[in-house]
């Protein structure tokens, strides 16, 4: 191998990650960490809504058992709790789907059924009808945070990720640059607001319970996005450590 | 469970979603496809270097499992033969680092260990003293492919995305609007590309063995991959499906 | 100068350049061009709404002379009943700010001046109230057009450019690579909107007369763009131009 | 005029811009400017390359009065040097076209020049031969300062902004927010760079005679350039002003 002896002098881990591929007991990963600044870190929720996370969304029958076993929906309560109780900003990514979207030429795999099951569908980008408690609408129990005066709802982004919505520009324009994330679904919206956030350069620690996804026959969307999340972010926390850091970040202040 | 009735009755492949999830025996995921437009689409592969694909690359250890198994190499090398053969552009998507990279003040778990290893490392962006043969630089057998005049070398990505680099300006530059996308490594760069060419509005058919990943205690990357791959993309083919539908395409013009 | 002769002999603009800025009265910038393909081109109207274009509007005492002048409005309307006339979609990228908009740490000066004068202010994302006939609503005339249940819009943009709308997702979805754009203002969201559709691999035909600009003491903001609109875009076209040359490429259809 | 008692109690600048778009003598654009945090910003150049700045160079024709008039080349000097005594991190964005460049199917008005004259050509992007001395290298005094080993060179912007290159990225990756910015040309690269960093969330303050512009019967460039430097970004400063604010900035630390 290449240099080995080098790199084995040099970086310790690259020697325990070689010998963890092969034993598989020891915790190969760098886990560079994100020390939470409260004047720069936000927390920011994807797709709070009912066609997500509660029972009567389109979505439940898939992603349902998943939300359960994580009690995601509580978790992510906990979250936008432990932000507002300590004055950390908070920013809402919302998927809708207005009736133009129902025009696009091409779709995706899993765009292509959200748009089959009305997932998000609104009646236009400039009415209102029939939103309230629709599959779109927040779920109940959020709107208290979201409804405060002081949360930020983005414009909502398309596909999953927020290269198509005003997210990012919002954020930057209250100088954060990191981001504590949750929401649905895991493996996709969240996922890809990962992804683009740390290719824009933020810090992004994923909460890997506040999220939930959808277990299809061919594949399990939480799991996937399990390992995404461990091998890309800048960390991973459980809602409990999300939590325990913003209380301690702040209190520190 | 909302309107129940009515999708039950207008979307039949919801109802087999449905049913899917508790027999896990049915085709549940919708599964749009991609027609190749010889005049519209190209083959992209990301990081076809040394580092990934070669026995003294710097991340072997950790990939040559999966390489090995998806027969990788060749599929690669399989693809470029029939994207040459029957005019298909082909553009690559390199990986590489500079001094100046590793003067950044974050990074996420595998951007660490990229830096750590000295991954893809260069002398500089206008010096290329002790880049040939390097871990950098292309796998000697895609040289001819690559070197002929013809394929388009895109500026480096940094993260894993083509956010940062010119690759996505060059495909539309050319009239591209759908893209084969092989290359390494599967959840990250190769997934990563998957996911913005798509929220940039390209379709996007990935080549599910033509592709490999890492596999580490905290988790295999190339089943993540895999799953996203389904969720997400327009159409997922094997490397014979792939190159089949190359040929068909074009001969029929 | 370098390899003078050589240039001189194969570029004959590149002498004819030359030449004229040395007696002004040469055409001297090549002029590209850009081909109505009924298929992929779309008309995109930028910030057709009452604080630019009527006089009630909150910016009239400084764009109301250029937006005259021009005969803007009218311009604009011509454009859109062209497009709908022969079958050319037509996409809206309007301007709003909400309340948490106003929460920005920093921003530019026309940005600072927006904010201020409470330009393109809504009661909220999610909140119609008082919208209908605001400054933030479109003009009167064109509602019929944009109402029209096929016409795209966006979501807001936010500082000029739509970096951070849906607009160019939605274009792409619909196999749009060529626009032919108006709107307003000039050097402002307009401009922005030319500059980031070409670098994102669009073709862009800007009309000079369907666009109107901001004259303060600072300068004149429509003559700037005019400028830069010729420096740039593929195509500039007069209002009568455009009309005409949609009529024409439709026809032959 | 809507609510116009209203706005001229609240907003004295209001008054102002209308009572100065009669009297022309009354500066009306608000000047929000931008404080130099030496831990957040940082000096962007573009382009400063034989074939903007050096009489030699392909342009000369065209930009040399702008240019001579402006002192751009000292200036640029002048920005560059106080930057490193101060210890104000220095990025360049670079501007270079390779051979695949020349197979795109469409380009607007001045790319078609820039690619007519060969301007900023290189003989691959794997290949430096011819490069050294080059209309696409550095003004030969700018060498000093930015092969220091600590400059940052992004890779080459391919339209006119930062889209497709890893600018932003590596500003980000720095933690920097705020953007000194000069360098060629002024309504062009230098433009479409302050107006992408603004979308993206950074401040910029452009020095105005660090930068100068193409004189064609089309139009004055620079002129055109100096309306929107005014009319958009956070700050305008000289080259003497920028110079004075690094100093007062960082040794107030």
């Amino acid at each position: 191998m290449r240099q080995l002896t080098q790199y084995l002098t040099n970086h310790t881990w690259a020697f325990m990650l070689m010998i963890s591929s092969v034993t598989s007991s020891v915790y190969a990963l760098p886990d560079p960490g994100m020390e939470i600044d409260p004047e720069r870190t936000a927390l920011v929720i994807t797709d709070p809504q009912n066609d997500f996370l509660s029972p009567d969304g389109v979505t439940w029958g898939v992603v349902g058992t998943s939300v359960t076993e994580n009690n995601t929906v509580a978790n992510i309560e906990a979250l936008l709790k432990a932000a507002k109780a300590n004055g950390i900003p908070v920013f809402i990514s919302p998927h809708y789907y207005f009736p133009a979207d129902h025009g696009w030429k091409f779709e995706g795999a899993l765009e292509t059924l959200m748009h089959n099951i009305g997932m998000f569908d609104r009646t236009g980008p400039l009415n209102l009808e029939g939103f309230e408690g629709s599959g779109a609408d927040w779920l109940e129990i959020y709107k208290p945070y979201i409804d405060d005066g002081e949360t930020v709802v983005s414009s909502p982004h398309k596909v999953y990720g927020p290269e198509n919505n005003d997210l990012m520009l919002q954020l930057r324009k209250r100088g954060i640059d990191k981001v504590i994330l949750g929401g649905m679904s895991a493996n996709l919206c969240t996922e890809s607001h990962m992804r683009e956030l740390m290719e824009r350069g933020f810090e992004v620690a994923v909460v890997s319970d506040a999220t939930a996804g959808a277990i299809v026959p061919e594949g399990d969307g939480y799991q996937a996005a399990l390992v995404n999340f461990r091998f890309i972010a800048n960390a991973v926390w459980t809602t409990e450590q999300a939590v325990q850091k913003i209380q301690q970040a702040t209190s520190s202040n």
